[in-house]
């Protein structure tokens, strides 16, 4: 039970769509990301989706429009909406969401992280 | 489904120790409060609860230390960890919890918000 440190836990890593685990709560866990480029379209069966922007400006593309997201700012994509996470400059998010979420959904690939690391 | 921008939602309220609603996902809220003084000792019978410090230092006191929470950190008090969040000045928090959490946890009060305000 110690306190997190946001900007120590992002100086660990430097690898980009590979969630790291954080803090778990509830059934719930909290990841940190760092994002570069465009990721796949997916959406997630059963989990809504919490992204929290720290750092960089996040694009979030959405089948009818996009959300472009500022540090200091969230927004929550529930379940079985398609969403693309893009950042055209390094973006670091914290996500909150159950401990079942995959970070590709329903799209199982090359991008896929099976098991994250905890940090 | 928009994003939220955490200085624009603590702009909307002054009072302190009762949190706002400004998100919900899978059974979870995450919710802003303002932090003055010390708040009475409780803990949780069910909840783990996320403290994620906006602005400002926030002390929280457990019974056996005291954790000192800064502006980009975050600390998890699990279910049934007795805690006492004291700001000395103000303090701005995110929290993230079940819907089921009560600010005051096991002790009803004159500081109970049963009812909380989505803004």
């Amino acid at each position: 039970m110690n306190k997190v440190n946001l900007a120590e836990k992002f100086s660990r890593f430097s690898d980009h769509w590979s969630p790291k685990i954080v803090g778990e709560l509830n059934g719930q866990q909290v990841k940190l990301v760092k994002l570069l480029g465009a990721f796949v379209w997916h959406h997630h069966e059963n989990e809504d989706e919490l992204f929290l922007v720290v750092k960089g400006r996040l694009r979030m593309e959405l089948r009818d429009r996009v959300v472009e997201i500022d540090p200091g700012e969230f927004l929550i994509v529930p379940c079985g909406v398609e969403h693309r996470p893009v950042a055209e400059e390094e973006v670091h998010v914290l996500l909150f969401e159950p401990a079942s979420t995959l970070n590709t959904g329903n799209v199982h690939g090359e991008r896929t992280v099976e098991t994250l690391e905890r940090i």
